[in-house]
């Protein structure tokens, strides 16, 4: 491909991403397509000669467009938001473009220090800990991982590797996998799926705490399971907690949990899964739902969702062990020793230069810009509940503290369930369900980039004329 | 930012890329710098106000060109190469532009559709086995996943599933902590870093085979450690075997492999690693490397290393059991029995739109464009092996099949570490040392983007410089 056919099918490019945007009033959240939709629009085969760019492009609407959930579409209210920004995508260019895999230093050390530096500006406009900052006190810091799956996992296994350690040294005739057959982790039975995948990945048992009618882990609530698990010989391993869940965007109590965890004569590591809640601490009013966090041991949050950062970059600020640490030599290079090499700190080898996406947009969006983003999609939440409020046949299940807004119909659960799924059937809006402590309820997660006033007055006839 | 100026601002960014390529030649492979120089080139916070695009443009040369590696300047032979294709950047746009987080079939219906169909237009492109299709006989098919290293980690705690579930069936007083315990996984001691990481991560046994002098496993040297470890109450579980060492580009002998993990009365799985070399399978002359792969329980390529689709797109082809399967009431949906969610064939949860990247480079590429790319990479390779056996000082260590030329001078290990560091001092190329069966050479892989026989040839009077 010719430098300036490139150049011309990427402005072509370009200028579809912006039509896209700005006609997506037009689309339909979730499409109308069935199971194996796109084999039929699809050659078995790839082609033999290579085609030309117009051909690819006159498929993008037949093909690809026609199967797209589209996340940013005024209609969907479904999953939290995820982020869409043309800073993000300018910084993506940069980042395809110079490829490099920064797995080490010395693969990229612009990449390498790039994402300190990175790390530390989002932890400061977040004002978390000094703990968890590379240019602060302590040996802390922060790195970015893909997803908040990965961030649950890799401390996990940290861990994991540290309660290892601590048992062998005391007892060299100890099996590792007795020590891990006694560990335990504990999390709220309102938090995300990933946590009790993370469990069966590192092959240690998950307890799911009752978080109770409001969603919310309390320290009493982790201390009984605690004090019943060290009397049947388990090791308390580690603890995930909440802040702002995916069911309901409630806060487990991190303020009580953190001390259970720092009292406990065994340090327990308190994990904080804030991947969506925690971009709302970029404005001092939202603080206080992190009380206590200077008590966790590691903290992890996802600009990709609320930070205007284009997906995947989540932000995980902690001191991770060595416990991924494997050697080789066609990695080594002389300025190991003073240097992160950040292959250590994830589950894979490579890795691309995702805080390009945070440099940008942090430099273009201004902490003032991103201030105003949240606080946009936390007064379209305030708007929705206010509509709600006024119609007595529905209620609000939990109080609406960001962007979600959890309502039901007052009735029982399968008039619930039959709303849903008119609403689905229906197209014009797109919303998943969830339930919690037995009730079932519709969520409407509001602060997308093309959410609205008018969107939401939308969204809310929609839901009335289906009930 | 408004649209007009995102599209002012993409379009310098292309013209930046196309520069950059375009000149690239005037780039030193390694930079400059010292560890921790790009604190000092940056605030120590983001700002409070956003900045202009412009203000943000000017510091890429400043900031972070400063300390890049250039993996694809002309004086880069150190790792295997990263692909950086113009269809690559331009698939990026719209994966970036149209953001979707394709964890499951309704997610994004689109985003799942075409990974199945770009995995087995890749499958048939490298004539892969049947086993490994969507579209064949059996339950098998690919996915991408974001490298080699989750491509090994997800089929080893695949494997172990199994194999728990299998021993726990028959002794249900079995903890399945005794049976992780006994488990064994077998790879080559030139096999990746990455294996030795999964099987920490996994917590299962890693035993290194000894790969000889020519750094290939062959089927003798796996029975014996197989019938040793059984001996001792061991379970044999999985084989890493690699087509294509990171040191020295050897080849397991996978045909013999294959046959003694089916031959064991309880199959072993075997997992195929072909990061590098895999992709050269799409070339007809170059399929005998991979002999026996109709045997294998799992294959992995990395499109991202030599098949011209950017950086993260590694290839995984596998039946992979429900091992990670956790499910949640908010990632439900009514099709979930009939389609296939790629969530649950990942350590994360979250997904890019990747097989964008992959549709685009084969439909702007073809076949033929591919296998002129890797055809080009080999006789660079060529081309270089013959200027070294033109100087008796040096001698080839290993047989140049593919990309990679492994040489060193004649003399012992201390002079040849020697002619590495003042290769590194001197700058004008960049290799990395690998060392197998003791022995210390250098490494020099061919085939990026920019090299040439200019390129090559300047890389080798720098090596006879510094001889």
């Amino acid at each position: 491909i010719e430098p300036e056919t490139f150049r011309n099918a990427a402005t072509t490019m370009i200028d579809y991403v912006i039509k896209y945007h700005k006609e997506i009033g037009n689309r339909q959240a979730f499409p109308d397509v069935e199971p194996g939709f796109m084999r039929d629009l699809l050659p078995s085969d790839a082609p033999k000669a290579g085609e030309s760019w117009e051909d690819v492009y006159s498929d993008i609407e037949r093909v690809v467009m026609r199967g797209m959930t589209h996340w940013n579409a005024p209609g969907f209210f479904a999953y939290f938001p995820t982020a869409s920004s043309f800073p993000g995508l300018l910084a993506d260019i940069l980042c395809g473009g110079a490829t490099c895999i920064g797995f080490s230093w010395a693969a990229s050390p612009s990449c390498t220090e790039m994402e300190t530096v990175m790390m530390d500006w989002l932890a400061k406009a977040l004002d978390l800990p000094q703990c968890f900052i590379h240019g602060g006190h302590g040996p802390g810091g922060g790195v970015i991982q893909g997803t908040a799956s990965e961030s649950t996992l890799i401390t996990l296994i940290a861990a994991r590797s540290k309660v290892i350690r601590r048992e062998l040294s005391r007892d060299p005739n100890l099996s590792m996998y007795d020590v891990l057959s006694r560990m335990v982790v504990y999390t709220s039975n309102c938090s995300h799926s990933s946590v009790e995948k993370a469990g069966l990945l590192a092959m240690i048992e998950v307890r799911k705490l009752d978080a109770g009618r409001e969603g919310i882990v309390t320290g009493k609530t982790l201390q009984e399971a605690i004090d019943e698990d060290k009397k049947n010989n388990k090791i308390p391993t580690f603890v995930c907690a909440t802040l702002g869940t995916t069911s309901c965007c409630s806060y487990d109590n991190v303020d009580e949990i953190g001390r259970i965890c720092k009292c406990e004569i065994e340090d327990i590591w308190l994990h904080i899964d804030a991947a969506y809640a925690g971009a709302a601490l970029i404005c001092p009013e939202f603080r206080h739902i992190a009380n206590g966090i200077q008590r966790a041991t590691s903290f992890n949050f996802n600009p990709h969702k609320w930070l205007m950062v284009n997906f995947d970059c989540s932000a995980l600020c902690s001191y991770l062990s060595n416990s991924a640490n494997v050697d080789a030599l066609y990695l080594e290079h002389e300025t190991q020793q003073t240097t992160i090499d950040y292959r250590h700190w994830q589950i894979p080898l490579g890795r691309r230069y995702r805080s390009l996406k945070v440099w940008f947009v942090l430099r273009m969006v201004g902490i003032d810009g991103l201030q105003s983003h949240i606080r946009r999609g936390v007064a379209e939440a305030k708007y929705f509940e206010s509509l709600v409020r006024k119609d007595e046949r529905f209620e609000i299940v939990f109080p609406v503290t960001l962007g979600l807004v959890c309502l039901k119909l007052k009735l029982e659960n399968v008039i619930n369930e039959e709303l849903n799924r008119k609403i689905q059937d229906d197209r014009r809006i797109h919303l998943v369900p969830s339930t919690v402590h037995g009730i079932y309820f519709l969520r409407v997660a509001t602060g997308s980039v093309n959410c609205s006033r008018q969107a939401l007055d939308n969204c809310w006839d929609v839901i009335r004329e289906m009930a």
